[in-house]
């Protein structure tokens, strides 16, 4: 298996240049804790909290997909340039209705250091 | 060349019925009309206006891909089930930033009726 | 739309430059005329017959997909590198099961000069 | 992280139906043991080996991508159909330029079983 790097509490990290790397490859979701079944759910992700990611032709997110638990619910895909070949955080906000409780997982791929995980983001999710 | 659907503004047609499906399968760019070069720019990409499209196993929007002019910036697939196996709206945002001029074209793939595009969408970027 | 460039038989074509350009940002289906229902049928798609395509960083055939009529079949997607930066053909080979005959259709995207589209290729199909 | 299934054995299990699951689910890569750096190396993958998939809307292989150690070379998408709504194996066939030896694991998704990984599959790639 391709190694699936996990993000890691970066406060813990001394290094500024290990947190910068760990942050910046890190997908991370912003949604909400509690929603509604059968309502939209926004729900974002985004690369890199505090640090931001090269977009060059040899150096890019080049795609980000949302799990819930096992299920591939939606993907993202990117070419270089989307982000004007700047530094700068990939992004992308999937609507989705959901019907019960949500385990939510995206992995990004980096075009350099390969496949990165987001710590799993609960969303309880009721009537 | 496989069929691509133009939208046909809706309130120049008479029966409901192909009104609903012209909107349901269109994609519609919600995006500002300028913006500066080197900022992150939202676009969002919404199925349908007025009327919502299933969400079937056997009939869902499968992708929305975003050009600019021939270029192809970014594309969101789903998997049925992403809107809760309702009518709704597929839809994504994408975060781009632009140098230049845009000019945005979104092109769908609804798993029966086919490919589809929306008008095309200009944003004027100024230094 | 984004434009969709379509093949030109180049023998009628006096430029050979032209000839290169069109002949490598093709996609040429090939796949035997007729086939039993419900058979595995090989379908090949390779970019250029008889000029290659670039396979560098910011030039590339980022993807070839399958259309039967409106219906997408499979699509292949690429990175850069895939055919060792050198020029080449890109190529992938679906296999698929028909139940009636096929009108295939290609259509391929390269990073720098948009989406191309085969001539259809039709497959009788029999019990 | 989603779970990600591996292969096993099937010669070491003795329940039918576990054996069943397991190959099914399981993508085979068929490729020769070297190759000829800057040459064109067909890369086959096979979903299964002696068992067969379904193809149904509800239940089908939606991708198979190919990996050389992290890095993803390429990937094919499939819609339910592809095979008729038969049972049968998805398959493709990338060709790839090789430069140096290439350890190369291919990963499926199932829209009902998740993901699964094929054994590492290593190709000696000289001069």
């Amino acid at each position: 298996m391709p190694k699936v790097n996990s993000y890691q509490d970066i406060s813990q990290i001394d290094r500024e240049s290990k947190k910068d790397f760990i942050d910046r490859h890190s997908p991370f979701i912003h949604v909400a804790d509690s929603a509604k079944a059968g309502e939209v759910l926004a729900v974002n992700v985004k690369m890199g909290n505090e640090y931001v990611h090269p977009d060059e032709l040899d150096h890019y997110i080049q795609s980000i997909k949302l799990f819930n638990g096992e299920s591939l619910l939606a993907e993202a895909s990117f070419l270089p340039g989307t982000l004007g070949n700047k530094a700068g955080h990939a992004e992308v906000v999937f609507n989705i209705v959901p019907l019960k409780d949500l385990s939510l997982v995206a992995i990004s791929y980096c075009t350099k250091h390969g496949l990165w995980q987001s710590d799993p983001q609960v969303v309880k999710v009721s009537e």
